[in-house]
């Protein structure tokens, strides 16, 4: 089995095509399963890691991963966009721990550092209703309640992200939570246009940002959903000592995570309100 | 007693120069104590509210207020600037209740928001201090174990900064927080440039943001000092019902509200850190 | 006739109001023809000053003044948002002096400046095409040629708004510009969703900036639109001279900027490039 | 002689140390004259190309090229950034061609593209006195008459950087001008902290950004100091084809691009300004 040690990815569909392409032998690796399919026009690549076997190989924790690859960048005035938007959405909601109940939204990393900013950037598209539906607003009656935050970085607050999303769980008691953030990606095509969606959390020495706390059912006490886009790949890569620390990123990417996170956030909103239709929330968002 | 309601200003020291101007009788006001001092060449105002009828004549909940009234904008670059830092620390250092242990800094506020950005503004300037203390970094033990956050809005997140802060409190621990918000005053000259520590939390209705959950001991359950800067008037003032939830602005607000959080960040840093020297802290926070 | 010296609008529709109401007599002023039409909906009102006694009466210079009161701002999700951004580009079009040749769109202002940065933030929506047609892309055989330019504040570069815009029409020798710039109203109701077209230019000592060199057909030689919204009511207005120098604006300035930007983006659009539908905008800004 | 095509650098210092480094043959490349000094405590690297043959040998322009390599990032806070200011300073006022008369100072770039807005943001640094010196203001007698531009983006105006020049230089006349861009460079420890100054100008193809009509003096008539700060590296030079178009940047890329920006603007103005002591330049920015 090969290491992909300095082929780091935090996209298991991307590891499970790094494993089969480097393979002299096709048969099925032990304890990962893996299969694409196309959703809506679009491709929709599951993994799953079912043991530790799985785990060490992919280098990803046991569990399920969806990555939904449009195969571009698709922005908000794209005719695709309400589509994808819902498709993206679908997926979001066939992970959902539970239907109802109170929700928490984190978006993390570093909005001063264009890659790591998608997870704050997506935070502030998702309809934060919990004080709305608390003050009795009936217009909020059919959506579910939902709170959202953006830790920020360690290095401005000192707390890590997990004592932040911690404390907030205790005083609204969350049935799942979900959190999104920027990955390292080692396919230059998927980057800003390829989503990730997991019920394993966040493993530290994951993501694009330096705050490594695990975020995980084992660490918070609840479900938790990670959803990922890659938006730099990790200039290590490329072989060079030089280039430690480094990222390579797209010439566009202040445009490409801005795209990334509004899909984000629209998929997100439609998959926590199954009531609420594309044409209402872009009211709502715009 | 006068009325002071269409004349509304978070400052104690307008409040009370209102009072006294609006008045026939010169005797002093009961339940209200009130000295103006020259600090290094500035100009320092206290109040103390001493029971209920202060409090209801001044609008102010019982209290101490010192405000530190430069006369004008200090910009960084302003020779003053470093001593106005050193003055207004020392303010706030004495208002502490306790010279050591953890301690957590608010900024409070919507940084999209012009005027209403102080305190986020601000507290990006604060040193955060645990994570690095927490990690046995040497060169922090002679620094205060320092928390910093920034609650947001609560039409974003769904969360009372109240309830972040609480949250928050409960796995941090702190012996006192301070927060820091955007204040409403009533004269033009003093916006930007008047600085109120106050040993009486934030109450509701106060402030230029909406969300008005009450932070002060009674409510988080441990000392809060507010530092907050007037950088708007109501223009509701002025008696022009068309004018209801309009603000009377400098034209050069942007400037004005970046200027003061600086001074707030560095005096902040200052008072909390008293072997820290001004030019090690520049070195720093450039 | 009444002096508006301290009730200043840059709206004629605004001064017209205010004259009216303010008169005893209802003859028609000399110098001054004003009517109100309901178009698409939305209250459109014109003025035209015919003479100097009628820009004495207004502080306004001859010239056609159309102003489109939709009443409320419309955001970019609103329904109505594609209609009025379509009824806005006609109101454009009548006042075209040529429907082709080249044509130059100048978005005034201070983007550091809140209730300032209208132009700049419109300029940016405006679809620039010289570069495209000049090279020969057939996708903008249809369209316009438009560039647009915006010229940023006199403190940063030293060079009036008036000389820059001179400097590019030497080069590129448009056929009219249009001007976008922030204004100051007098109406409260009216601020950032009153949008006024006038072929007289901008005057010295309008907008909401300081740099004030005249852009007119006298200054610059060829004809001149200026397309501007109220962002600001000048706080002298409320006759107290301690607000000399401030202004009054909504809470929510930056929102209603942003807003109002985007709808006079739309709408120049679709006016300079007719077979241009709201839909292909949409696609191509967002 | 080696060609260096995939090993693209804008730096006149690198290239010359890549063909040193993979030469056998150690004689001086014709065409080419390089020396090392250390000023100031920090290496300058200069580097004269006398003529087509080391023009053709460097990938580039007959020209002068210093470089002044500080080996690591100098933030405004850390105590040596004022000499570094003065250092870098008196390299740029080695290649003015006269010392007093109207002076244009360019920042070019695309701020929305982090590692592409070193330009735009030096230019908010660099002091504009033009408007106050024509405006007879005494202050300003002792300073150079100094207009700054910053074009934007051909996507954007339509109009390429180099119109935009020759348009204000018809109205302004100034002496020279000085073009501040993002460079590309191949060293990944040199990025955001080598200064290239440069009297050859800017040609095609340089840069960052996407608009690359040369400004030198033959384009523009008169002389083109240009000032470059490498900002990212061209992962092309990584042999890899789908990373065509994409950049290694550090992961504080943009707190990178900042402090170069600053320390440029310091820089020129001290240049442009000998009078003017940092004290003093310290006060005006900050």
């Amino acid at each position: 089995m090969e290491n992909i040690g300095n082929q780091r990815t935090d996209l298991a569909s991307e590891a499970q095509r790094m494993l089969r392409n480097g393979a002299k032998d096709l048969s099925p690796l032990p304890g990962v399963e893996a299969r694409e399919e196309v959703r809506d026009g679009v491709s929709l690549f599951r993994v799953r890691v079912t043991d530790e076997r799985g785990a060490k190989a992919l280098g990803k924790p046991v569990g399920r991963y969806c990555t939904l690859e449009p195969g571009g960048p698709i922005p908000r005035g794209d005719g695709r966009f309400p589509q994808l938007a819902r498709t993206l959405a679908g997926v979001i909601r066939e992970m959902l721990a539970e239907p109802g109940g109170p929700f928490l939204v984190v978006g993390l990393g570093n909005e001063a550092i264009t890659p790591d900013a998608l997870g704050p950037l997506a935070a502030r598209g998702v309809l934060a209703t919990r004080h709305l539906k608390r003050a009795g607003n009936p217009l909020f009656a059919r959506f579910r309640e939902v709170s959202v935050c953006a830790p920020g970085v360690l290095g401005s607050s000192g707390l890590e992200a997990a004592l932040q999303i911690r404390a907030l769980c205790g005083e609204i008691r969350p049935k799942q939570l979900l959190v999104i953030d920027a990955l390292a990606g080692a396919e230059a095509l998927g980057l800003g246009c390829s989503f990730q969606i997991t019920d394993s959390g966040i493993a530290p020495g994951s993501g694009v940002g330096n705050d490594r706390s695990p975020l995980s059912r084992e660490s918070l006490g609840l479900p938790v959903l990670a959803l990922g886009v890659p938006t730099v790949i990790d200039a290590a890569r490329f072989g060079d000592s030089s280039l430690h620390g480094m990222f390579v990123t797209p010439r566009d990417v202040d445009e490409l995570v801005r795209s990334a996170a509004r899909l984000v956030a629209y998929a997100v909103d439609l998959a926590l309100h199954p009531s609420l239709r594309f044409e209402e929330l872009s009211a709502l968002l715009e």
